[in-house]
């Protein structure tokens, strides 16, 4: 993470924090950062219009990852969330080494919990085709522990039927049984949920995996690490007492998105609004 | 279909036709085209970069499907296909407004193969969520046969399916079932397969459906109307004795596509270029 090494003009610290996704996705990582950070203000971007991010190349993903910045910093934000775990795989130090705010992901913070979790080292991660090609979970998890597995897979299903809302029905449950077995059968203690989407099939994954598996929710992961990182670079917004609000952006039409966030979110947001991003 | 009254020159007839589709899928219409016009060279672009477009929103759909033919005129092609459901159900008459050439699109020629298969009028399509919802199909169904009664049904998780490689597995055969349920109870006798990539499911929908309805395969019904068309306006390649190529573009990078066009096209390309698409 870069950042401001010298301590911050009070003024910035009530800033809003910038978050984006490929789509909807990352409102689950704005929920979490919500929850944990009630009083600050979130300005969200989908970009809709280009969603997914989990099938493209890294060059391509950057690229929008780049995009998707810059037009967070035109909204004046504090930091940076790259609420999308293709984008956080491939285009976060790209993005920390061009830009003057700190840029968090979730792929850190999501290994950072899997490896307080975990007893035997065996962790499991499901994602995008993109995330889990990218290796960055194994990246990471082995720089946090020599000793660690981490067994990946590819999961391209899962996103379309969390997006039908088929989130906990038998087809739903047997596309999961399919992908988990192989990761099953190496005897994982953890499973990290390597895609935003995701924490929406938590119950029919609990059912899956059975008891014993501890289920990593990078959303939740990243919400504190935010807190820690902020915290420490004191850009949190600690003397604001009313909520703080979610504003959120799409790059296609709103309905679609508006339609959406409640399930992803669990509350309404401010009104939506549609932008067109330049191309770099 | 707007086009040019008078007779071309000999000289635009040995010209390329451009197809365009969101990805790879259209491959499945440029093979149905250089089977039937074997002699037929083609330019095909998948707007790999923004797939898919069938979640996307109609304004988005147009801009994109503008941008994809502004493209494919740069490399002097005769006539434009419109090779993706979703595009010919939202853009198909802006194109043809727009541009100086025919365009064609794959509804229309599914829409009358239907009508032509049908005998009791009861007829199912499936498509993409932003196919079904553009009402593309009802319209041309009832423009042709008042009494014809459409059924659609939106299948957004055919396309990972396919793209994941499950073209014949158990849960592809219980999706399927699912998804065409409430069209067989309406007693449909025609199937249409109103996206590129349902080709790649005939064995399993064959299975599913029984050996009663009839599917129409739009890729099928599309290369043999623009067999019909270009002949018509006296822009079909005629002299040639050489097998016309394939030359793809895509707007992400090469490899994927190069990995799965063999699936959807049965033979090899030339190879693909990556190309940028300037905004409109």
């Amino acid at each position: 993470m870069s950042g401001p090494s010298q301590i911050p003009p009070a003024k910035s610290r009530e800033l809003p924090i910038g978050i984006f996704d490929s789509g909807i996705g990352g409102l689950t990582v704005a929920r979490e950062i919500h929850r944990t950070l009630p009083h600050e203000d979130l300005v969200y971007l989908g970009d809709t219009a280009r969603v997914p991010y989990g099938t493209k190349s890294p060059n391509t993903v950057i690229r929008y990852a780049l995009e998707d910045t810059r037009f967070l910093l035109t909204q004046n934000v504090k930091a940076v969330v790259v609420a999308c775990n293709t984008a956080s795989a491939w285009a976060l130090s790209t993005l920390q080494r061009s830009f003057p705010v700190p840029v968090i992901g979730v792929i850190l913070p999501g290994v950072r919990a899997a490896l307080e979790q975990t007893r035997t080292g065996r962790i499991g991660v499901i994602g995008t085709a993109a995330t889990v090609r990218s290796q960055a979970y194994t990246l990471g998890i082995h720089a946090g522990r020599d000793s660690a597995q981490l067994f990946a897979r590819a999961c391209p299903l899962l996103v379309p039927l969390v997006e039908e809302g088929r989130v906990n029905d038998r087809i739903t449950r047997l596309i999961l049984k399919d992908y988990l077995a192989p990761l099953l059968r190496r005897r994982i203690d953890t499973l990290v949920l390597g895609c935003t989407h995701y924490p929406l099939l938590k119950t029919a994954l609990r059912e899956v995996v059975g008891p014993k598996v501890a289920l990593v929710d990078s959303a939740e992961s990243c919400a504190r690490f935010v807190r820690e990182e902020l915290g420490r670079l004191r850009l949190l917004n600690t003397r604001r007492r009313r909520a703080g609000k979610i504003f959120p952006y799409v790059t296609d039409e709103v309905e679609r998105f508006t339609e959406q966030a409640d399930r992803f979110l669990g509350f309404p947001t401010e009104p939506a609004f549609k932008v067109d991003l330049p191309a770099m």
